[in-house]
């Protein structure tokens, strides 16, 4: 049985992973598997332990980290404009409370004379990369990332990379693409549409398009995350050569090759529901974006996602429509 | 009267840069110099306030910013051997410290109605290149560190970048290479032959050599150090495009080319005192070391450094012999 945590648990990937877990276990063998999060959906599925804590709130980590998982899937984190509009918030959630967490782990690896030692899979994100950017980013590019959340996300990555180094925790940094179809409902986010435009349609209602057909991005579906996180669990870290962040493998097109996958699938009626209205604002903050990225270090690795955009679509509505 | 505040003042470089803004000021204007350390030398010059307090004591840390100095320095770091020695220090030290200085430079920014913003140069060290590197290092490659020091000197300008882009201060990192010829005894870093080899013979004392002639690395002299770091105090930081962390500029070669600019200098005798004692530990680590970088951002925006070796010793000469 191996015992498994999952910071932001309570969140689409979070529940993803906890339910792959209960499906499939990893590597063959079952998981006893705790979520922490400051929220969940209604329901839990009973081979599901859900903890309502914030991972701000030093007792309640110390006893998580006391309880010495094997594995730990660290996703919790103050959103990119929560971390943007809010500083105090996005740096005492997304570094100060990862310190925190890490440095009780490394407490628990002295106490046990170092035979407890966690993988940890940390969530990064490609925020981390910033500045003027190649029109297709390789995997030994700088991290100069413009905004508070993907600093925050640097720090974390460097934290992993050291407390591992060290030998206190045994863990890698997955730095992901934009997700897509996101299910649920469209939310403030700038990447919102990419999945509205596809997952609208296809319920029958009306997407807005914000920025031009010609926007082009780099996509990977929740079931690829899915995929990277069960494989980054039991990855044989050495395979890293002290490299343990790792830019995750994605597509990219654009929103033009997007609604052609659309309509391939579900005819000129869905692709009639998109609404194009430029948001000028929208269209800026996409536009400092990166595109693509050549990812050979996570192919290597065994790490897979999508070649054609259909393939996306296709997995959402395997996963959310059947 | 500029107000200047130097963290770590009581170290090589910055007792070098307090003597400088003693003579010179900072673009023709006079400067009021204090100075922070654990420990000073036995003589500091009466134009210049000397405050022992170490960085992580939270109270002077919070009294230094309520002074509000224009321009902030910071050099006050456990250094490399003693970081990797003791994890907790290092972090304390370089990590949390500093984020407690940022904060309170933040909190006099809020108290000034935003109108104090102060101008912070942060030393950061080429520490925070590591792993696979190529045999030139572009200033767009990755920070991969494999130290808690390099580690701890990435989050560092992580949140110099990030409390400047959020305009609480006005600041830059600047990368250091190795800096050579060190005036005063050797010590036990690895790269401590790379000035002892030219510092001992000059002084009539041997040196020991513990890696090959072969041996190749970037090098500038303390001289240039301190010109960047006053360069940085004025710069227009709107030329810096959000890249915050700039790797300073250097010279590259090799251990033979070193002892034929001390031959030049010095004649054969001097050469002489050089003892060759292979000391694998050494060589293993010092192989790890980054050896040359193309740094055009910093020739741009106006740092410079020797490009000969010859000039290294000659600034060593002048500066500390005469």
């Amino acid at each position: 049985m191996i015992k498994t945590l999952i910071t932001g648990g309570g969140g689409m990937i979070g529940q993803k992973i906890a339910q792959e877990l209960e499906t499939r276990g990893l590597d063959g063998q079952p998981c006893q598997i705790t979520l922490v999060d400051i929220q969940f959906p209604p329901v839990i599925s009973s081979g599901q332990t859900a903890v309502t804590a914030s991972m701000e709130d030093a007792e309640a980590v110390t006893r998580l980290a006391a309880d010495r998982p094997d594995v730990i899937f660290h996703l919790a984190a103050v959103v990119s404009g929560h971390a943007e509009k809010e500083f105090d918030v996005g740096w005492s959630a997304n570094v100060d409370a990862m310190r925190f967490f890490l440095e009780a782990l490394r407490q628990e690896h002295l106490k046990s004379g170092g035979t407890y030692r966690p993988r940890v899979v940390f969530a990064s994100s490609a925020a981390v990369y910033g500045g003027p950017l190649p029109a297709v980013i390789p995997d030994d590019f700088h991290t100069a990332p413009q905004s508070s959340y993907g600093v925050q996300k640097v720090i974390g990555e460097q934290m992993v990379t050291d407390f591992s180094r060290k030998g206190f925790i045994d863990g890698l940094s997955l730095r992901l693409p934009t997700i897509c179809v996101r299910p649920g409902k469209p939310n403030a986010a700038a990447s919102s549409a990419f999945s509205g435009i596809i997952r609208e349609p296809l319920n029958g209602e009306t997407a807005v398009l914000p920025f031009p057909e010609s926007t082009r991005h780099m996509l990977a579906s929740p079931r690829s995350a899915v995929g990277w996180f069960t494989h980054a669990a039991t990855l044989d870290t050495t395979r890293l050569d002290g490299l343990r962040a790792i830019m995750m493998p994605s597509l990219t097109c654009s929103i033009a090759e997007q609604i052609e996958a659309l309509r391939q699938v579900a005819g000129d009626k869905a692709v009639a529901l998109i609404k194009r209205q430029d948001d000028p604002d929208v269209v800026s903050i996409v536009g400092g974006w990166p595109q693509e990225f050549d990812t050979p270090r996570a192919h290597a690795l065994g790490f897979r996602s999508e070649t054609r955009f259909s393939d996306i679509v296709t997995a959402y509505i395997e996963d959310e429509l059947s």
